[in-house]
């Protein structure tokens, strides 16, 4: 299938890899034009893609002459422009939409923006803030916010197989690479069953194998 | 129109303030139940208030039995359940819904997360951050989330009176909050005409009017 898609990512961004998730469980194909957010001065930054994306981050999604920023905002634009319902991201009805949405914004608003890159060099620049005292910051972020999806997770009779029901949705697209990024900083993830559970089975998936930081042609 | 709607809410968030301008836009009426962020150690994290939304944080939305939290996942929520055209909170288009989303998770992910309440405090416990460092830091992501911001509306010809078109969407009842806060904390906005004009142009409306903190019922 020839969609003429690009995604602009860099293999350990935690916002790249949900797309390059949600890209795979749409079963669209893509071409990967990696942005290396260290090198260089970070490429993000580099006028040609500023030029691009103002925001100087990845992910940036190019479908023919639209580019499409916000990792959340591809999703739902993936979601709507190929609505096939065995592949959709968001379940049909308003709440479980809600559901699925808020869970996702529960990692991409309220954990992920507080350990990401350049919050973690802002923390040094500003507050001479070391290396433990940065992996400090982040586990309490994650540690709050696992703590509040757990609950939400094993309160909820929607939860089943994955964050809602027995297909992946955008809420597993977020919460995996968050779960990537935990047992990178050393979280210890007992408190979290069911998102260990959940991450164990969206693992199994090809979708989110191939989706994997280590599985990108970027990754050293 | 007794829809039964109630938003906890308190006057001065702007997660909060953001679902209120979305329920006036769209003529929705609601009680609000307002949920002190200080007072009592913070009330959001009162058990009661936690059994609800274990994210202890507003806003919360009850309709009828339903919670939703999550201020774009609410947002998204009553323009599907009341999908009527002219107070529509999403353009019609792909591509343009692609951007309103963008602009508004350009505040809700990338500038907001980072000067929140929580964030301060810890900023000030982990690294004994003064009061005027706390202030710098706003102002710094607000600063650079701004600079994107200014760019892709003064770049893009779907600007219009306001982020998208001539009527109000998701991306201005993100974007007006955040420009309140950094009045709040003394960010020059002369960097960002574009931004101000939308600032102004929204705050003529009443429905922005009613939505103001000074506004709320539970405003000092």
């Amino acid at each position: 299938m020839a969609t003429g898609l690009v995604l602009y990512s860099y293999w350990r961004s935690s916002a790249a890899y949900r797309v390059r998730i949600a890209l795979n469980l749409k079963g669209l194909e893509y071409e990967t034009r990696p942005v290396h957010l260290v090198q260089d001065g970070g490429q993000q930054h580099a006028p040609a893609f500023q030029a691009l994306n103002p925001q100087e981050m990845v992910p940036c999604l190019l479908d023919g002459d639209r580019v499409i920023t916000q990792s959340l905002a591809i999703m739902e634009y993936l979601d709507e422009m190929h609505p096939e319902l065995e592949t959709a991201l968001l379940p049909v009805d308003a709440r479980g939409r809600a559901q699925v949405r808020a869970l996702a914004m529960a990692v991409t608003c309220d954990i992920h923006p507080l350990g990401n890159l350049r919050v973690l060099q802002q923390l040094e620049a500003e507050f001479g803030a070391s290396e433990e005292q940065r992996a400090t910051w982040s586990r309490h972020w994650m540690a709050v916010g696992f703590k509040a999806i757990e609950e939400q997770l094993s309160d909820s009779a929607a939860t089943g197989r994955y964050c809602h029901g027995e297909t992946p949705s955008m809420a597993d697209a977020c919460l995996i690479p968050q779960v990537y990024n935990a047992l990178r900083w050393k979280l210890p993830m007992d408190d979290y069953p069911t998102i260990a559970r959940i991450h164990r089975a969206c693992n199994e998936l090809e979708a989110f194998q191939r989706a994997a930081p280590e599985a990108q042609p970027d990754a050293p």
